[in-house]
């Protein structure tokens, strides 16, 4: 069998999330029907994450097994053609038996983007997420500061995750501004269910006074998830990046 | 009867256009239904353009005659609890008897977004074209040029256009570069049917080379449709402000 990895971009507007689903409109379902139509097996892809519904993805990972003999580099070709318009695979390779999505990565980055204005937006909605309120963004990014480096982050979890730990190294964490977009970028090593959007839930919460950045600190102590902020919608995540 | 002014965005993604329309969802449509929930009346709107199907809109303008008693700044929220995500209205004011959304329009600004990469794009693909071949952006920078002022433009016209004349006046045309963005605004006094979207397929002629930027003129003074470029997707375009 050869192994072969896949690099994906995909919209993440009309999908109920990665994960494989009896019913619902899933990008690993649809990704393995294409499989299925270019070799003729039946196939199961592993992803190097599982991404909820609306989040989208200009990296995504995944790899699979499979007897065909179509050359690693031409499943790209093979696969896309197969494809509706919101799925796309971007490369594709063969790739050392021992490679896995999901256990050989190194870490990943995500970025979330918020539209800072009063009007209600449509366009680019399901990209972006609005909030309508006045932002310190100067206090935001003091507050990015005390969530780098490796700490115990189940203060910034939902409950459902089978995470063996709660530890998570933070490598990067930092915000663009471009008119009224406010872009998050954040890597890790790791991220727990749901962490990137409730620390951007912590930030607006920075952002709009009703915590100060240096209580931060204390939250990660205590590992209290009332304290830390809202998880917000998924619209403005984009998994950009996995590392290995 | 009062006068009232909407400055409307939307996402063209799931609209059949702007147009009023016996089936089929458009904005007009959805627009009409709001204002009847909102003030018991049945009342049409006049757009300042009839956007086609997949065309955006950062800056619709639209007009609409009423006996209610909402205050006109008001409409803005009354409308826009009733409109579901993909319409918004921006703005809602009272305007003199005499302004007519399509009539009293004294030009537009359009904007066209190319992607020009190699790999299949699912990313925003509702908002972006795709070109997977090399540009000579330098020679469609050129090709603007010749576009600019007042000529007769039925060479760059699709068929089903009821337009007295077919003289329009370009009064900017400019190409911006970011990353593998390609960005092509266009202001003219009006535009005919496909208008902008068949020039920016002749600036992609100039760009792969089928077409020298000075051709151009000779198009424009020939009349010659087929020697244009192809009438490119709706996806890229952005009707991004009306001027009045």
């Amino acid at each position: 069998m050869r192994n072969i990895k896949l690099l994906i971009e995909f919209d993440g507007s009309n999908f109920s999330g990665w994960q494989r689903q009896p019913k619902g409109r899933t990008v690993q379902n649809v990704i393995e029907a294409a499989i299925s139509k270019a070799t003729g097996e039946q196939i199961m892809i592993n992803g190097s994450s599982r991404t909820d519904a609306g989040v989208h993805a200009r990296e995504m990972v995944a790899n699979f097994f499979t007897n065909s003999t179509i050359p690693g580099e031409k499943f790209r070709e093979a696969l896309n053609t197969r494809l509706p318009n919101d799925v796309s695979i971007i490369k594709s390779e063969e790739v050392d038996d021992s490679f896995h999505a999901r256990y050989s990565s190194k870490g990943k980055t995500y970025s979330y983007t918020i539209v800072n204005r009063e009007e209600r937006l449509s366009l680019g909605y399901q990209y972006l997420y609005q909030y309508k309120y006045k932002l310190d963004i100067n206090e935001m990014k003091k507050a990015c500061k005390y969530f780098i480096g490796s700490h115990d982050f189940r203060a910034f979890m939902s409950p459902g995750s089978s995470a063996k730990t709660t530890v998570r190294d933070i490598k990067e964490l930092f915000i663009e501004e471009d008119g009224d977009r406010i872009k998050i970028i954040i890597t890790a090593d790791g991220f727990l269910y749901n962490m990137v959007r409730i620390i951007v839930g912590t930030l607006l919460k920075v952002g709009n006074g009703r915590l100060n950045a240096d209580e931060i600190e204390e939250i990660i102590i205590e590992g209290n998830r009332k304290k830390a902020g809202m998880c917000i919608p998924p619209n403005g995540l984009i998994l950009e990046k996995v590392f290995y």
